[in-house]
């Protein structure tokens, strides 16, 4: 294993920093606005201030300062290995372009727009028109905030799963949105045997009861991230027909959608009357193995989608215009050089490789359906009474404490999932951590090595 | 010429569709609201919708439907030419790396902090601290927007002098800020005579009263686009004096910090008490003829710097990553190469080179001290009355009219700065053209023999 995987460990910090990780900034700051003679005046917005250390930074500042070093990272869900070479090749063909390297159109370049009409069209059953009805963002994350720059006012109500990507929620309430909670429930024998993460279920009277009359957008996300569960036909149907019915706008975050192994429906494929009111979001880092190249887009009507071309102007204005080009070429050459179904089958067996660990360890998780996360119960480890947990991860929930006895005893990082709940919900996922498989098999395997050092602690 | 600038003035409509000018988006969306049986709760926020045409979709479309094609576009900043070589290959190498290509430290590279502070450094006559007191953005937009997240609230107060780069309104006002504008007023002799570019002034009565206890912030921008004026110690220190009085925040856009044509000086090396204030804006778009790779940053203190990363994070979440890598062999390198002097050369060059033709023609214009605009007084030009001028620019200002005009009797795309006032001081640029030289010379040299067929309608 190489040296990369601390180093990557060590720079991933994603982190907003806070009192309790970083004192040497607060107390920087202090004394400088003391030294400088400055007030209150020059204090954060509440949007950006006071919030707790987030889990990428206590997990990667764990991973740095673990003794099994170099830690096996699984935690964030960056690729171990490249793109394949037709995208390369083709940014490499963009660089040498003058129009690929200046502004190109604020919605995206022509021919990326017509790849992604092309590439989808099949799914939708129609013609997606690309000037209209696609627009190109930097990053599937700025499409979402995009999304609810184009529509959330003060006190509009967005509907989102518990448990959700971290990033949904600042950027609900940034344009002033209020977050409403729904609860993914997990299977009721989630400690004791392993099963399908279709059995995380969506209680439908809860979400009905959820819908007021300031709801503006629900947040779908499927395959899910963490879960691992691609939405059935059936469920996305009452989710839909809710929608209708409430005239709710449907953000659906189908960023894994290359990586299903259920069959996948996309809710805007439904009906006229679902699509009118869906914007489904795309993402060329997770299709293209390229999460750092933040080229993402989203597809729907275009009362819609000119509107969020709009917030999307005034928030990047372009994005990054060689890596549109080659991603155009990438959806160009993908079907014909089998890399859709290549990357089902190389990552579906990168999920089972891992999985087999917990087979072994008689460590029961559930089975992923889509996406590359997987998320294991791990009710049966048993912590030290008297594991010396720091101070900021002895007031989380038993997951965090999990993912620092892991870090520090096994050497293998991961995420603990109460990070993408409520404190009223986090109960929820407490025994769990969630392992990214997107990684070189050999990884995997010294992964696999290392977990097997768990057995000791598991009780049955 | 190539019929390259014909294909840029096409795809180049960076608009907010509108009534005016997209009819049949507008119908479609009615049609389908009907259709379906929509009702406003499906209305877009105010922040997206209700906007006027902007400049630059209107310049673009009246290019691209002009008799005199193709059209020398002479409008949007973007580049004719490539960014050096040594940041192309630079880029194709950060390709064939796997870290490159995923995500990275959401403030930034190492590498590209670590040479941004080095660069920069000189300049500040300090050390920079490339971990706490750089942050890397998505662009200089996107950063300027960061800073705006990370400390505007609701009602807060934010100084822009006008005219102003038409992005920073909608940055300020998305966190909830109020824009408050402070007019720099021509030269009195600018309808009859050129003269520097310095000649455009501050009254600094006017901005001393502009300043309430709820002045959050200041914007300036220097090297100014579009008025080419480089501020000068003096005044910078004035404005200086007056944000450590009041407490305000400077976030100083300096994104043309690489072209000046007479002293150049950085408010945030004026005093520590004025850096402790200020925000510095770059961009390698700008420095590296690379407007297209949205590669930007911060420069600042800990204490404001930690903020602006924070909203970035939840903004864009990081910046492409192979691009960055690119860019920070592109510092590494470019001192070394000479480059920094080339490009203050080639551009003043540039200048002198198109404004032979004012001089030629009698016209008089602001003779920039830095950037690449130049601001061109057309009072002389006598449009003919009876002109049929549509009805989206006879109800904007003569300059809107003079751009049109422009396009369609000679062939070349200006933009009319009047889009960066406000309807009150409009009048002040009403007769002023703004040129992109960051063009290719044979460009250049086509621009002005289509510029001598004004003659005719010039009016001494």
């Amino acid at each position: 294993m190489s040296s990369f995987l601390l180093v990557r460990s060590r720079l991933l910090t994603t982190a907003t920093p806070t009192k309790a990780i970083v004192p040497s900034l607060t107390r920087g700051f202090r004394h400088s606005a003391i030294s400088m003679g400055l007030s209150q005046k020059l204090k954060p917005a509440a949007r950006v201030s006071g919030q707790r250390q987030d889990v990428w930074s206590i997990i990667n500042e764990a991973a740095a300062a673990s003794p099994k070093q170099p830690i096996v990272n699984m935690g964030q869900g960056f690729f171990g290995y490249n793109p394949p070479s037709f995208l390369l090749d083709a940014a490499k063909e963009a660089l040498d372009r003058v129009d690929c390297n200046q502004y190109c159109h604020t919605k995206g370049r022509p021919r990326l727009k017509k790849a992604i009409a092309d590439a989808y069209s099949p799914f939708w059953g129609r013609e997606i028109n690309p000037e209209t009805e696609v627009t190109v963002t930097t990053g599937a994350n700025e499409g979402m905030l995009s999304a609810f720059m184009a529509f959330i006012e003060d006190g509009d109500e967005v509907i989102v799963f518990e448990p959700f990507f971290d990033q949904y929620i600042s950027n609900i309430e940034m344009p002033g949105g209020k977050v409403v909670y729904v609860p993914m429930h997990p299977p009721a024998t989630g400690a004791t045997k392993t099963s399908s993460a279709a059995d995380w279920t969506i209680d439908f009277d809860e979400l009905e009861k959820a819908i007021t009359p300031k709801t503006k957008m629900i947040v779908l996300n499927t395959p899910h991230n963490p879960v691992g569960k691609v939405y059935s036909r059936e469920e996305l149907q009452k989710i839909g027909d809710l929608c209708v019915k409430h005239e709710i706008i449907i953000l659906s975050d189908e960023v894994y959608d290359r990586l299903f192994y259920v069959p996948f429906t996309r809710i805007g494929s439904l009906s006229p009357e679902i699509a009118n009111l869906t914007l489904t979001v795309g993402s060329a880092g997770k299709n293209f193995y390229a999460t750092g190249w933040r080229v993402g887009w989203l597809i729907g009507p275009e009362h819609l989608i000119k509107y969020v071309s709009a917030a999307h102007t005034r928030i990047c204005f372009v994005t990054p215009s060689p890596l549109q080009e080659a991603c155009a070429v990438g959806f160009e050459k993908a079907e014909a050089a089998g890399f859709w179904d290549e990357t089902i089958k190389e990552m579906k067996g990168k999920l089972d490789r891992l999985n087999a660990v917990w087979d072994e360890l008689g460590m029961p998780y559930s089975e992923p359906e889509g996406g590359y996360f997987v998320l294991v119960n791990m009710a049966k480890v048993k912590l030290p009474e008297d594991y010396p947990f720091p101070p900021h991860v002895i007031n989380r929930p038993r997951d965090f404490k999990l993912a620092w006895f892991l870090i520090q005893e096994v050497g293998v990082a991961a995420i603990p999932p109460t990070e993408f709940y409520t404190a009223e919900n986090a109960h929820l996922a407490e025994n769990y951590i969630r392992f990214a498989v997107c990684k070189e098999d050999s990884v995997l395997e010294e992964a696999k090595n290392r977990l097997r050092g768990l057995k000791k602690y598991i009780q049955e």
